[in-house]
């Protein structure tokens, strides 16, 4: 089930004006969908915010789902710079079971700023175990249980860990549930306790 | 976030003949998705199994995820049945710590065995999260959590446990990681192990 640290969204490179046209585009798309909604983003809204044609934004993405999708990989990129290259203790530097305790909350917040982005774009059935960023967070969890010593075979453990970070369970506990986000991260500390 | 513990899919009673009638409708389905797949069953294709019209199935049903949901309830009150009120240690009457470590494999077998149908029939959005069996799941976690002598706050320690069970991520370890059912058994009895 291991999997090269290698972070989401290294698509091949762009000539520099297809990257910066690339960038302005999502730019344009992450403005609209702060303000509107992801739900409500449409490829015309992010063509005339561009100033472009709407055949570029079609050519650039796809369709709305890879939008949506680069959008995701945007926002999941700059949470991996933070677990995998960003200060201590959620980065390198502190140990495991410090960086194990930063990383529940880390992405409780993430995914809690961004929620109507990944209710959007993750999929919803057995396929969200195959995304990148699925793989990425759970070998990130996985190593980090390792490295804390944790003996045996980690993946249950770290299966449950993620299973308790669930962007549709946590945006439910919060929104749907009442459940603060004090509580919620106050529980995966007591988890790391118990399972590192 | 307690709820009572009652077995789902208790509907209101109906008149002796509907009741019949119900019940050998789900039984031609229950037939018929054991053969061709839960994903292929039709409404058509019951109501010609059951020698009925095709109207009687929608108005019994609903729709087609009506009839799905209807099987799915019909095959979980068979699994609750077991850990409410069937025979120790998956139910009552033996310590609760006992029937924690019976109750992960009884669900990933049961999951296993009506795979299609739970893929078909459960919301594989943050609805899954609403739907009462599992909300019955995860309260008994909870409740034997609690016998077992476990402090605190046990939600999160029981949201963990069920993150592991969910249908899709069964599915996925099973048929696309190719991990053991023992495998994931072992896991979930060294999770209960750690958080009971």
């Amino acid at each position: 089930m291991d999997i090269a640290l290698t972070p989401v969204g290294s698509t091949p490179p762009l000539r520099a004006d297809a990257a910066r046209n690339r960038a302005r585009l999502l730019e344009a798309a992450a403005r609209l969908a702060e303000e509107h909604g992801a739900a409500n983003l449409t490829m015309d809204a992010v063509a005339a915010a561009a100033c472009v044609g709407k055949g570029t934004v079609f050519r650039r993405f796809g369709d709305r789902t890879g939008l949506l999708q680069a959008l995701l990989d945007h926002s999941e990129q700059r949470l991996q710079a933070e677990f995998m290259n960003g200060p201590p203790p959620l980065g390198p530097g502190a140990p495991a079971v410090d960086r194990l305790h930063a990383f529940g909350p880390a992405v409780i917040r993430h995914e809690h700023t961004h929620r109507d982005l990944y209710l959007a774009a993750v999929p919803a059935t057995g396929r969200r175990f195959e995304v990148p960023a699925y793989s990425l967070r759970l070998t990130h969890v996985a190593v980090l249980l390792r490295q804390a010593g944790a003996g045996g075979d980690v993946q249950p453990r770290a299966l449950a860990l993620m299973g308790y970070l669930d962007s549709a369970l946590i945006d439910h506990l919060l929104t749907r549930r009442g459940m603060s986000p004090e509580r919620l991260e106050a529980g995966w500390h007591d988890l790391v306790s118990r399972l590192a």
